[in-house]
């Protein structure tokens, strides 16, 4: 690989590292390619390339990537820290928007990347990750659950018109 | 009121307005004077000033006291922006830390500072707004359910020891 990438452990030949502009495309097909996403995602906002931006200079919010052995993208996921008052002033984990790509499940992937940023957000002195899952997402919830996730709130969501 | 506040549209002498640093001691007496609070907020965390001087510098988020007319903290709320590529590369706003004293519950104080902060986060250009409630907490989701929010996704919290 040209780019730098820390090789995820246990899935040989696949990397994480911080998106870049290019990435932008494959990220959004892959946010798209899912049955709830499907709808939301039109590929051709000219707000994809500006919310990059953004996010890129945010220093709370991290986009990473997951890099095969060509540089494609084949997974991507957000993670972002929010100070709060509460629980004594602490830091938190925030996780958005993951995706794996379809040739990559099963493979333990999607373990190995979030075993992977659970460690980021330790080092960053996090004491809580915190993420929200469509409980349509059966097999999401229980997956999240397995890593030692528990199911302890309601995720609501207003949209605004 | 020698500090300036927003009036809350049907509260009389309530005004909303961002915390300063000597906000904080109320604000983390609000959040401990909670069932759920009680046995997370110790009060006297270093954490907590270190915590107030890390929301105020960061421009995506805000911390929001109500004052009364005594100029006393009689809520509080985060207002937080987060950008990610997911939904057409979309602003949501979320929601944190939510408390009104208990003197002045069950007269519309919480709907008129959700009203107030949904008005504010839909003038940011939010498409969403988002915030998690403990399962236990069922009177708070109703309250949300109320106000248009939809129970559709599953609030996941993993605590980092």
């Amino acid at each position: 690989m040209t780019r730098e990438a820390t090789p995820l452990p246990g899935v040989p030949g696949v990397g994480v590292t911080e998106a870049i502009a290019a990435d932008v495309p494959a990220i959004v097909a892959l946010l798209a390619n899912d049955i709830l996403g499907r709808d939301r995602e039109s590929g051709v906002s000219d707000l994809y390339d500006e919310a990059f931006a953004a996010i890129d200079a945010d220093p709370t919010e991290h986009l990473l990537v997951l890099l095969d052995e060509q540089e494609s993208v084949v997974g991507t996921l957000q993670l972002g820290f929010v100070r709060s008052l509460s629980r004594g002033g602490a830091l938190r984990a925030q996780i958005e928007a993951v995706r794996v790509s379809e040739t990559l499940r099963g493979q333990g992937v999607g373990r190995a990347l979030f075993t992977f940023v659970i460690e980021q957000a330790r080092q960053e002195g996090a004491v809580l990750v915190q993420l929200t899952s469509d409980l349509q997402r059966d097999g999401a919830i229980r997956f999240y659950e397995s890593l030692g996730f528990v199911h302890s709130h309601a995720g609501l969501k207003l949209a605004l018109g």
